[in-house]
């Protein structure tokens, strides 16, 4: 039975949907040691969110970035929460969609993935700085 | 290696969206004994979510709410489950966006938040009564 | 402390919100090992997702599907991403807005869940083959 848990800084990413997957990856080695167990992975902010969607085409990371701007738009009439910008209110919106962590299985000492996934930084700020990720792992 | 899990009855709250973090954290004093871990936050309803956002302007709060119920409209012709009332449906379909449960790192017998973060919860109904959180912590 | 872990294949559903809760209980009868811990369901597809909801009115799934057609439509002007069918880029978004995994607590042997909350698969292609689920159950 073993807990791993470590604080990851990532580099700021220009608004959108960016695939983090290997950089987590490297930043864990110690996931070889579980045989069996969870990963959780957690943004600190409120205004970027992770998900898990397609590892391929990046076509579709171009569409989500359409599609939450079309959602959830800049300027709505009935934002009060508008002093720090116009990309400020809908990325709290988006960030509470998305959601601020993922848990995923553990399996041979590895993320256990469908061949499809991937792990998004969904980055909804324009001039974000870098984000603090908390990783948690747990097995045996 | 240790395990604490216990149901936390809500007051009332009224349709919208209310910050229940410090009160999470006076019922669940085992989290001190807990150096790395994580909590897990429930909600056993659904037309109430759960979710993570600022803890700062209460107008994120309000245009929150604003928004979900601009995107996700009472009256919409579509609906058929509408015998509850109009606001009904719509508690539900919020429900599954945001989500039953957040999953929280534990660092140092504390919730391992972002400065920003505060615990939501995310009241859809016009008249609900209290609600029950289960909060199961797991850490050494 | 023990740890249990399966991957489950469901059969193809149709497009729409589906209940399973009584497979998942069924193919996992280790959780009656558990007093007290929590259980990780994980789809492992970019365009199927999982989700809690009401267990009793059919109704709720049908306009939750209505809903979310709506609110994320086929052919939108902005996609890109077509070249496997108009259900395909919506089916990506839907998985993000409602995620690839549950989080559910263990309280004596079962999943510890409200009267009224079930178990959704929401399948969003229109003639996908069956899912893999993997489950992950942890507690004492």
């Amino acid at each position: 039975m073993s807990w791993y848990q470590k604080t990851i800084r990532l580099q700021p990413y220009p608004r959108g949907f960016h695939i983090i997957t290997s950089q987590i990856e490297r930043e864990m080695p110690e996931i070889r040691e579980l045989k069996m167990g969870t990963a959780h992975i957690f943004i600190m902010h409120t205004s970027a969110s992770l998900s898990l969607n397609e590892n391929a085409s990046p076509d579709v990371r171009t569409d989500m970035e359409a599609h939450f701007n079309k959602m959830i738009p800049e300027n709505a009439p009935y934002y009060r929460h508008t002093l720090e910008g116009p990309d400020d209110m809908p990325a709290h919106i988006k960030a509470s969609l998305l959601g601020s962590s993922l848990m995923l299985p553990i399996k041979n000492g590895r993320f256990y993935l469908g061949t499809w996934q991937g792990i998004y930084l969904c980055e909804h700020r324009d001039h974000a700085s870098g984000r603090n990720l908390v990783v948690t792992l747990n097995g045996e």
